[in-house]
Parts: structure tokens; C-alpha cells; sequence
């Protein structure tokens, strides 16, 4: 069983106890503060309810975490120790040193630290080959990015062994071959952070229309693409030396209070340009935009569906534009099937086949039923109120397929609504071609016992009232049948 | 009808033009490049294709759009007119001349400019008043940050108007109301721009180690939360001013080239910590964790169903981690059904209702469809070769609730696997607790006609022997049966 050490808890080192602990490793942890158990359980839950079900497989069984009053108890055994003691020199310093007296020489100690150089962190220790940088970024369970700077002390063998297990436990080791004050992130954060505390103190701006500058514009982008390969695309067909032409008298204006700049020589234009190109040549701009675009789709409906930053936005704006009758009561032919959702495939709703993926016909399904469940008044109210319809049963046939940015319409009639049943079938149209049907057996639950129950009285009313008007039509091809069977 | 008038047309102006028509606009576009029209409708294509999918209801219907040979022309009945020509203050203001001239004078003139301010803008113009920054992000069609920038020039209900407006075609209108170069976001981006430019002029980091800096850490944050809201969760329970106190003494440190910083006084401490409460004290910080980590987990699964960026290492990972059997040839025990899913529910997959979403089973059904056809050879070098199975009919029973973080498992029965037709039965536990079972009825389809064909001679054969093998075994419950009908 393979073993690492946290010296240090706290979030930091919660979120790597939580790395390791969940990828199988037995994690030993030393923290002298009477919380840090508290403290890292809570990082650990969080990790828990996130980090497993990233994965499409099973992952390793969960190691053993043990805590332990010293740092020589807590060594034992381990073949990666890593420090999360707070940011000061000589504190990290001693604890090298206690932790070098017993530690396996072989071990290698990573250290958290946001700001010191390895040189720094190595300067008065035994081993000094033995210690080097990997700064993590919080929520460490959740983000990949492990900085990992070394200097020449470090012996190849050993850097290549620190790399392996950073990706073993999931992470992207970003090797920084030569060490600068803040690594390379960190540079980025704290520039932004410094004119952060400018446009506050000059009165240009609050915490809050910082963050939205953020992320309802560049932070969206920067979640898949990063400075370089968006500005690539941004330079447009004449690529990244066009950009930086177009951009680069800018340098000399006070955009920024950073007015320390190079040179934009020729020699620098061409290192960023090639650079760019052996990053990204392998795709056009055209395939770049459009990577850029399913990206961007993808992360904001996924925000839309959490109703949080730019999706609540889109939200919002649903909200806004949407033109369907809100109730069964103002129906227009209500001995029709109802039209319960109107609207364009995403980008991502396609697979490896090139069409709609088959999960994404139940969720437009699922979102008819909603519509139809709101539209006889079990809405969010009535759900708080503590009575819902589950889905105990589906039947689909797809009949055509269909593709991104095509209009489905879906229509539906309720074949059934008495008492704790309600028995629907969906039907989707692309015009008038025919996609798909759903067939859904709901029954109404209170959601206190997850038992069966009858709806609440108006819910009740509205329900019977379609299913007497739908009464009248002809029982759609398709209902009732079973797979396979014609 | 509303119309709106694009002057420049290239990415921006294209951005915009689409805004406004796919919101339902008529757009009107002056742009000397003769090249203008195929520039605006590549942005178009890519606009189309992913914007309206982005709304669960219906879009407007599109408006028109035109090219104009004269700015007066392109003007006429406008109510809304972008400018965005190249950063050329000479060249905006005789461009707001010749459109004072024609323009109705109370339609909005707004200025795609990164970093002129507006007073700057105003300086000639006969009408001042008319004319505001309003600075969008590309890609326009996606982004929906707009930093709409304003003097005492503009008077406040034109100011509000224009708020309506942005807000209208889908943008959240970020109100700057004390100019300053480069706006808000712009000044971040230049910084980091800078320190990027350093960075690789000293031979710190590659464009793609920069790149890869952001996209798998801080810059998945910013999708969701900005720098503020982000640093209150460091801070921990003791939020934003135990923060700043903890980071306060870098700004001295050489973290970055901007060294001219303001004086942490207790003044802006307590401005920052208030504006913070504001802005996020209606959550606790543990509600900020679980939320900042659905957003997450939401953006990193998106990511890895597009195989990008952090998401192509979740792949990488799994790919790794996977214990599964590859292959039916190397199953132990082929008479028992096959263990095709064995995962934990991700935090994004749960409802209103608190548990996996109805949809979700048959994404995880799905899962166990592509890793069942995976295992008799129908894999995506098979796909490539221009086979494949479509599903055509689903018949699934929920029989229990799962919640996120729960391992679910899926095991596979070959029902019937002949000629054409591949019939499958999934059965979804939680531990020994049946969850789901779907039956699905899937056809070989050749790609290239879309039309039902025999499997290659390879999968042929491993799809007979599991359904040999699997003849022996009882038909399962639910096998065959309608919905309703027990």
C-alpha cells in the first residue's frame, strides 16, 4: 500500500489528503492545531460528493487516514510527504528539517508554498535534493494543476518519480524548469489582484462588478482555453502574429498599472508566434472556434443547470422570452396534445454517432413532463410543498435522427390522470418529421415518504380536467407497446 | 421591428450582428472590407449553431440582414448602432461625424473599443450624448459580458435604455460609471498579457505551459466565481478580511512585475471585506464550497465530454484507472451477464427532486450500450470504419432512487443478438439494492446510407457467442413488458 504525509492540514492539505486518500493511498496526517481533524473531515466530505463521480469507472478503494502527534510518527512509511504549513521561510525550514531526521531519503517532499523558490526551501536542508515545489490550486480534489518547480539539486530520476505520482493521483504536473518568486499562476493572480485593489480604492469598481467582469466574460474562455490559444483565435486567419502586431501598441498605454513591459522585438514576436503555432498549429482557427464554441456551450449550460454566474443569465433570459401558456387553464384547444417544449438541440447534446445522443431524447422528454407537471400546477411551490410526480417507467422508440442547432418541438397527451397516476406520451417532431416518442408512467409521491400519494386538490383538478379533454383522441401508435415487439 | 446597425463588420461586428438578428433584430452592416459579407456569415454559422441551443425555449424568429454601400444608409430606422472599427481615435471620431449626420438622434451609438474612454469618444461628436463604450468578449454570440461605460454626457434614461437593450439580446450590461482606460476587464487581461510576455521573454514558460497554467486551475474558478468570491472560500470560516491579513504582506514581494501597489489601510480592508459581505454574505462558506464544487464538477464533466482541456485528463485518467474487461473474449464467467457501468453518481446528475434525474439512467444505460458494443468489437476504430449500432427502442423501469456520490452498477444481458439486431437488457444496483433496469432494442446501421445493416464478420461473432452464452439465462423481470402493464 503505497503511504503520503500531510504536515499541515487546513484546506490545502485536506484537498491533497483528499487526492490521495481517494485515488487509494493510505494518508498519515501531522497537525499540531485540536481542529484539524474536524477541519480536514470537512474538506474530505466535500471531496467525497465531488471528485468520485468525475470518474466513468470505478475508483480505487479508499486508503486509511490516520493523524498523529509527531512528524516522526507520521513519516513512517511514507514515500511522499507534502508540507502545508503556513508561508514563512523558517518555519518551512524547521520542518524540513525534523521531518529529513526521519523520513525515508527517498521520500520526496512537496511543498504547497504559493510564493518561495525551491532554492529558498532547499537552502538549509540535509537533502536538499530530497525537497521541491508542487503548489496546488484550491479546490485541490477538484483542480488538476500541480505546479511542480525544481532546481538543479533535484536528480532527474527522482523529478520523473514526482511527476508519476502527481499523475497517478489525477493531477497535471506543470514542471517549471528554471524557479521565480511565485512560480507561474500565482504571477498572474497577484497582478490581477493588485489591480484589483486599484480599481477599488480608485472607486472604479466593487467586489462584486470585478467578479462579474470576470466570469460572464474572460474567466468563461480561460476555463478551456488559455491566454494564448484565445488570442490565436482572436488574431483570426492571419493568426497569433497579426494579434500581437494589432495589440502591441497597447503595451506602451496605461491599461494596466503594470507599466514595466519588454521590448516587443521582432526576436520575442517570432519566440510567442512559433510557440503558439507548436501549441495549436495542429488545428485551423475555424476548427479552433468551433472547439472554443462547443467548450463554451457546454460550460454554460452546465452553469444553467446549477441556475449560478452566466447560466443564471441565460436563465433569466429564458424566463424572459419564453412565449408558452403557463397553465392548462389558459390552453388555447385544449382537446389537442399540448405543446410542452419548443427549442434548438445544443451543441452538446450530440455523440460519436453525430446526432442527438439517446440520453438527450429522455431529457427534452423529461423536460416536456416537467413543462406539463407545471402547467397543472405542480410547480417549484407545490414541489416545496412536499408533493412531486416520479417517473417509474418509459418507454421511447426513435424513429429519425436529428442534429445540433435543428428546432425539436414536443407535443403530449395524457393518456391517463386518476388519482396517484399519470400516464403520458410524448411525442417530437423536427417540422413535421417524426423523431421520437415517449411513453412515462409518473405516479405522484409525497416526498416526505418517497411513498405513493394522491396529488394535492388543484393539482388533481387540473390533471383531470386534460385527461377528459384528451379523452376524445384517438390512443397515439406506439402506446402500449413493449421493445421488440410490432 | 427593431433594427440595428453594425459599423466594422470582422469578429466583433459579427458577434454583434448576430446577437441582434437571432433575438429577432433586423441588422444593418456598412463595412468597406469586401470581404465583409463572408467574415459576418462564417461568424453567423458558428452564432446558429450554438446560440439558440443555449435557451430551453424558443428563440425569436431570426431578422434580416442587409449590406449597405453608405453609412447613411445603413443608419436608417436603426435604434441601436455599434462601432466597431479599429482602435483609432481619429478614425471613431470621424466615423460618430458622418453617422451624426444621418442617425436618428436618439439612437444609441455604442463603441466596441477595449480602451478608449467614452468622454474620449464624445470629444468632437455634435452629440455627445448619444454616444457610450459598450465593450463586448469574444466570441459576442456566447459571452454575455458587456461593459457599458458612460459620462454625465449621457443623460440617465438613455443610459437605461441602453441597459434594456443589452439586456434584451442576451448580454448582462456591466455599468462603469467612472471612466478609466481599458475599462475593468481589459485592465486584468493587459496585466496578465504583460507578466505573459515576461514570462516567456525570460524563459519561464512556453505559451503552453501558460496556457495550461490557467485552463486547469484558476481559470476553471473564474467560469463561475470571480477573484473575490473565490478568495472569501480561502479564507475559510474566517472569510475576507482573515484573507487579506493572511496575503496582505505579498503585495510587497516581487510576485509580479506590478509593483506599484495601494496601502492596505484599514480603510480599503474594511471597504473590501464590506463590498464582500454584500456581495456574497447571503451564503455561509460552506454553501460557497458546495456550490463553487457543482459548478466545478459541472464544467470538468462538459469539458470531458468534449475531450478538452482539464476534461482530456478525467479521460486520460480513466483510461489509466479502468479495471474493466476490454473484451467479451476475456470475460471469466460469459454466462452470467456482463458488469458494463460501475461508477459513482456525479454531483450534476441529481434533480429538483434530490435524486439522478430520469435522464441520467439512460445516460448510464447508454454508458452500458457503448462499453457492451465496445466488448464485441464495435469500437470507435469499428465506428471509424463506418459501422455502428443505433438505438432504436427503450424501455426502462425505475424502480428506487440513487443520490450523487452513491456507486452505481449496471450489468448486461444479451437478450437476443442476430443479424441486424441487438437486444439488450441493463440492470442498475446500488450495492445489492436494484435501482433501474432498461431493455433496449439496438439496429446496425451503415454511416454512410443511415440504414440498417449486417455487422462486420468480427463483431458478428463476438455478439452470437455472448448471446450463446447468455441464452442459458433466465429472461429477466420487466423483460418485454409495455408501460403500465405489470
Amino acid at each position: 500500500m503505497k503511504t503520503a504525509t500531510i504536515i499541515g492540514g487546513g484546506v490545502i492539505g485536506g484537498g491533497w489528503a483528499a487526492r490521495f486518500l481517494l485515488m487509494g493511498w493510505d494518508v498519515r496526517v501531522f497537525d499540531p492545531d485540536p481542529e484539524a481533524s474536524r477541519k480536514i473531515s470537512e474538506v474530505l466530505d466535500n471531496a467525497r460528493a465531488s471528485l468520485p463521480g468525475l470518474s466513468e469507472v470505478a475508483m480505487p478503494v479508499e486508503g486509511a487516514l490516520t493523524f498523529h502527534d509527531t512528524m516522526s510518527e507520521a513519516v513512517a512509511g511514507a514515500s511522499w510527504i507534502q508540507e502545508s504549513v503556513p508561508e514563512r521561510l523558517e518555519l518551512k525550514r524547521k520542518v524540513y528539517q525534523t521531518l529529513q531526521e526521519h523520513c525515508d531519503p527517498d521520500a520526496i517532499i512537496g511543498s504547497s508554498t504559493s510564493g518561495f523558490k525551491p532554492s529558498e526551501l532547499q537552502g538549509c536542508a540535509t537533502r536538499p535534493g530530497q525537497i521541491v515545489v508542487t503548489h496546488p490550486f484550491n479546490p485541490v480534489y477538484l483542480l488538476p494543476l500541480i505546479e511542480l518547480v525544481t532546481t538543479e539539486a533535484n536528480a532527474p530520476e527522482m523529478v520523473t518519480r514526482a511527476k508519476d505520482v502527481l499523475t497517478e493521483i489525477g493531477c497535471h504536473p506543470l514542471h517549471v524548469k528554471k524557479e521565480i518568486d511565485a512560480h507561474i499562476a500565482d504571477r498572474f493572480l497577484e497582478a490581477v489582484w493588485r489591480e484589483a485593489l486599484w480599481l477599488i480604492k480608485d472607486g472604479i469598481a466593487t467586489t462584486t462588478e470585478i467578479d462579474d467582469a470576470i466570469r460572464y466574460g474572460f474567466g468563461l474562455r480561460w476555463a478551456q482555453m488559455g491566454l494564448f490559444e484565445t488570442y490565436r483565435i482572436a488574431g483570426g486567419e492571419a493568426g497569433m502574429r497579426h494579434f500581437i502586431e494589432q495589440f502591441g501598441p497597447c503595451l506602451s498605454w496605461p491599461w494596466t498599472k503594470l507599466m514595466d513591459v519588454p521590448e516587443l522585438t521582432d526576436e520575442l514576436i517570432d519566440q510567442i508566434a512559433e510557440q503558439s503555432d507548436a501549441q495549436s498549429g495542429q488545428h485551423s482557427i475555424r476548427d479552433l472556434e468551433r472547439i472554443r464554441d462547443i467548450n463554451l456551450v457546454s460550460i454554460l449550460r452546465g452553469l444553467k443547470a446549477q441556475n449560478w454566474g452566466a447560466g443564471a443569465l441565460l436563465k433569466a433570459q429564458d424566463a424572459r422570452i419564453d412565449t408558452q401558456v403557463a397553465h392548462v387553464d389558459d390552453v388555447a384547444d385544449l382537446a389537442q396534445p399540448i405543446e410542452t417544449v419548443n427549442r434548438s438541440v445544443p451543441l452538446d447534446w450530440t455523440d460519436y454517432n453525430g446526432h442527438m445522443n439517446e440520453a438527450r431524447y429522455l431529457q427534452a422528454f423529461g423536460d416536456a413532463t416537467d413543462k406539463l407537471m407545471a402547467m397543472v400546477g405542480c410547480d417549484a411551490a407545490y414541489i416545496a410543498s412536499g408533493g412531486s410526480y416520479f417517473t417509474a417507467e418509459t418507454h421511447i422508440r426513435h424513429i429519425d435522427e436529428v442534429h445540433a442547432g435543428h428546432s425539436i418541438r414536443i407535443t403530449t397527451q395524457v393518456l391517463t390522470g386518476q388519482g396517484k397516476k399519470l400516464h403520458l406520451f410524448h411525442t417530437m417532431y423536427e417540422g413535421d418529421r417524426l423523431l421520437a416518442t415517449g411513453e412515462h408512467m409518473l405516479i405522484h409521491v409525497g416526498l416526505e415518504t418517497r411513498r405513493a400519494s394522491e396529488p394535492g386538490p388543484k393539482v388533481a383538478a387540473s390533471v383531470a380536467k386534460v385527461a377528459a379533454a384528451h379523452a376524445e383522441l384517438p390512443r397515439p401508435d406506439g402506446a402500449g407497446a413493449a421493445v421488440g415487439v410490432r
